[in-house]
């Protein structure tokens, strides 16, 4: 299943994850219901990478069911968007927010400070196994 | 668990249900993993409603697992949003397409036109039963 990544991406639809596009990220809950959620990203080449925290419902909803879609509309033509699919599969520590610091001055905030809640703070890499799209 | 509708939604996001914006919506698909897509819809005072069709993904998702969740943006403030969880519970026929034509004029466009799949069409009606908000 794993290691796809972008190949799976149509070309002409991959700069969309080079952009600082708010994306949407859903997971399925413990009861097997959705739960959708707009987020900051960033691919480094291979995964799609998040700031999130280990006491939030998106993570507990991860440790049981470690699907992950995520979709994000075109800026320039909203009829034009990209699904992509994957799981979660690594989550490494950001106990001082240097990732969530990086993604905020990518998303336009160049005084961007630590979270208050960066001891909890984590990355989540999340697969590229298939990719769906519209427009 | 029905019945709960627009109480849920805190008073200051509703407006953000009475704009036409894309909704990303999350689904469940069959093996339990996650699906998001952009989705027109409107909302009707007691039901979100879309237009799709039986011959989707998101539809058979839909006739095993009824879950449904939206996210939505403020267009003002990216940092604020709203997400709704409920499940379908109703789909009607839409053989002229009527309601797509109805969702295209009110995403701006005067001279939409019925789909090509119109005999397929249907729209599908979600509760709005919990709502979770950022910002």
């Amino acid at each position: 299943m794993e290691g796809m990544s972008i190949d799976v991406v149509p070309e002409d639809l991959r700069p969309l994850l080079r952009m600082p596009l708010f994306v949407h990220l859903a997971t399925v809950r413990p009861d097997n219901t959705a739960q959708v959620n707009p987020m900051w990203f960033k691919f480094d080449g291979e995964h799609l990478k998040f700031t999130h925290t280990t006491k939030r419902g998106k993570y507990r909803n991860l440790q049981a069911n470690p699907s992950m879609a995520i979709s994000v509309l075109d800026p320039e033509n909203p009829q034009r968007y990209l699904e992509v699919r994957g799981r979660l599969v690594r989550v490494e520590p950001d106990p001082t927010g240097a990732f969530y610091v990086e993604l905020g001055r990518w998303y336009g905030n160049p005084d961007q400070q630590p979270p208050a809640d960066r001891a909890d703070r984590v990355i989540l890499f999340m697969s590229i196994e298939k990719a769906t799209r519209q427009g």
